[in-house]
């Protein structure tokens, strides 16, 4: 599964972030999650952000992913150039 | 398919958005963009949006999802609240 969030307010999004770590999600990017939990699991994490976003600006999606799509998956990686001026 | 990015310099992400509009895709959230492309497509379009992020920072990844898992994605969306102050 894939979790990917747009919270503007700091505190939320931090606290989404650390929810998405408690259920041993490994962070893709700075805004995505992903990991492999069971229905209940997953239903549970989701309850438990919606919560916590509330009546915050933003949105939470919740992708399921096959074992299969998720192995195939491609990433392009730069790291950030460092800069000395 | 889903095709997620974290770039810094907002000239590339710009541009990477635009990339992905012309292939069809629909913007889930602010880096995210999904639709359905076929494998020659999605390879063309994962080949020219590494092109653009080049040597930047950034990752992108891409993500094919199944029509049965896709259909199947939970959102929670809250419009940002208005603030008169």
């Amino acid at each position: 599964m894939l979790l990917l969030y747009d919270i503007t307010d700091d505190r939320i999004r931090h606290k989404v972030s650390e929810a998405c770590k408690d259920y041993g999600l490994k962070r893709e990017q700075y805004s995505a999650f992903s990991g492999q939990l069971n229905t209940n699991k997953r239903e549970e994490l989701f309850m438990r952000v919606k919560k916590l976003l509330g009546r915050h600006g933003g949105s939470i999606h919740l992708y399921n992913i096959c074992e299969k799509d998720f192995r195939l998956r491609q990433t392009y990686k730069v790291e950030e150039p460092k800069e000395d001026d």
